[in-house]
């Protein structure tokens, strides 16, 4: 277990100095600490985003490491601010649901709230907290720090909003969750809601007026400008249009109803 | 102290393939670099915006870490590039503002003009300095070699023009020096002059046309979408939204006058 | 020569999470290395301009170091990923003409195919190769396997087509590459092409129906808005507005037409 990798998810926007604020005071603590980005192009306050990020790359990194989450609207406010293990990774972020949906996969995780203010900068400002809290415990935390150090304990966490699939007869109805860089949309309906429809190529998806028949394994199967359904590199359900933008093709946005059905029956969603 | 921390500060602009150039440069001299993106989104050729961002994040670093900063509208004629100790970091930029306000704090700093081309690319460019002289006389530095080695003293800094703060009777008088990726106007207020003024809460600032009456201590004190002023993470006064963009919603740019007065009182800036 | 140090160079966009994905499962294998971003604002699917970063970045990092660039519109479909050893460093992209210029300049290179599902990850994804077999391979690289072991040898590689420069009388024709950030506009013409000319003073260069007299060594030489034209960083000649954008003032755009002539004479490009 490797405790030198810390990672930062954040709402700071692309190109924001304040990244480099927290990897200062990271590195002024544990100059041997690999500090890696995650994205910081989380929309502004966008706490579920953060998850949906959190949840589909922490993962990938090597257990023991250190994941930083500042998206964090009530810096300053009564918001607790949590360090956690779980599912073998230490997280650090305020207690606003950034950390709910990983904590429900893990029933063997820990959490404390993070009191103890041996481990925070000196001087503590009131809107910064990712770098005057969050940075210095995830660095001591890199250092061999233990959780129950840093605060007591907290037994539960503030839950996060998530939009429910729904199975009704042939249909499954569902929503879009966010779009990617390429214009991709997520959506809430992954590969176990779908499995009880049958084959993959006798099924249509309906998004936003539109109607595609059968699912493809890879966007090359179709020519450019094509738009189509698959299920992404997270196994989530995506609709694309090939080489081109679904969200702006179909005027789609987060929330959005998306709906699959068995042939080419079934109600579209309203 | 630990000489293996490199930052790089640019306006290469967001993805430019022209700071991995410069990362190639310090690893093929010093595998063993830690090398560190403070931003590469200030403003094309906006020294002064890169003297805030230097002055704002590289104090964070542990001591012993070595500052590149490529703000260059000057690259190829007869400005100076300079390697400098202040305050316990070294730090490497033209001559030309960047380093001035930080230079200015430290009385016993040492400067010197990279003039020694033992320490440079063999091959020099007349465009890209960050490159060919900046970045492989930085990797010196974090494996050993003594800034006087790298070329003959400098007395005097090139100074940095910047808009003054006045006080007059009950009204402070500054200016917008920036914004930030969230839209909030930073300015060259700070704390300590509007200390004379008294209570927080009893002051007013004008901004824009707009009058906000008392400073909060964090945006979550108000709801969302109010035009708020405090005292941001760097210690100076910010006038923000809520949850949203007060550069847009002023209307607001850099050199914009900003007022602080006791009370409702006092002058708005013209 | 150092093996610990992985580029990554993809058409992800500014801010995607999926780079992070990439370093955690390369991370993972070998937690020591040095993971470094050349760009992931390639434009979606141009894999010529993913070749022309790689030429001018990746030659800049040590000798051994390990080059990923997933500009991959093939992903799932039946075209090749290959590892190459090039020039002394290795490289690990599909086989779609992203390394044919890189390959072409040495002759000693090697390539293979990447079959050995040993060196993969567990489960392959449809879409996102980048991950699960481009960072898992290059991060085996890194620990010191062979590149034989990887799969069987490839002989040759999937061309890229390339715009070729003409000399005709007193006139060289070429075109535009690409621009860069600053919206300097790019051409595929350097300076052995035009050295059979003569001074440069005495040259004159024709692009968007404008005509530009003499080059310039560096942008600093022209007050500010001056249209110039200049061998760049990289050694190709490069069309820019000193402080301003090429680009936008010319409306240029990539493969539009360029030409050298010598001296004022000369038929400017259709």
């Amino acid at each position: 277990m490797s405790r030198s990798i810390i990672t930062l998810t954040t709402d700071f926007g692309l190109g924001s100095p304040y990244v480099a604020q927290m990897k200062g005071v990271i590195l002024s603590i544990n100059p041997a600490a690999t500090v890696v980005d995650v994205t910081h192009a989380v929309p502004p306050q966008d706490v579920r985003q953060g998850a949906l990020v959190l949840g589909d790359v922490t993962p990938r990194f090597p257990a023991g490491s250190i994941h930083i989450a500042v998206i964090d609207p009530g810096v300053g406010t009564e918001r607790q601010i949590i360090g956690a293990e779980i599912a073998g990774h230490f997280y650090v972020a305020p207690d606003n649901g950034l950390l709910a949906r990983l904590a429900a996969d893990d029933p063997g995780r820990r959490q404390v709230a993070l009191t103890n203010r041996e481990y925070h900068l000196p001087e503590i400002s009131a809107t910064f907290h990712g770098r005057d809290i969050m940075a210095p415990v995830a660095a001591h935390l890199s250092l061999g720090t233990c959780l129950d150090d840093l605060g007591p304990p907290v037994q539960t966490l503030v839950p996060l909003p998530w939009p429910e699939v729904a199975a009704d007869g042939n249909q499954i109805s569902g929503s879009i969750l966010t779009k990617d860089v390429f214009g991709n949309l997520i959506t809430n309906i992954d590969a176990s809601h779908v499995a009880r429809l049958g084959r993959l190529d006798a099924l249509t998806v309906h998004c936003g007026g539109r109607t595609i028949r059968g699912l493809v394994r890879t966007y090359g199967q179709r020519p450019a400008g094509s738009l189509v359904a698959l299920f992404g590199s997270s196994g989530r359900l995506e609709i694309a249009v090939v080489n081109g933008n679904a969200a702006t093709h179909l005027d789609a946005k987060t929330g959005d109803s998306v709906a699959v059905t068995l042939g080419a029956v079934g109600k579209p969603p309203e």
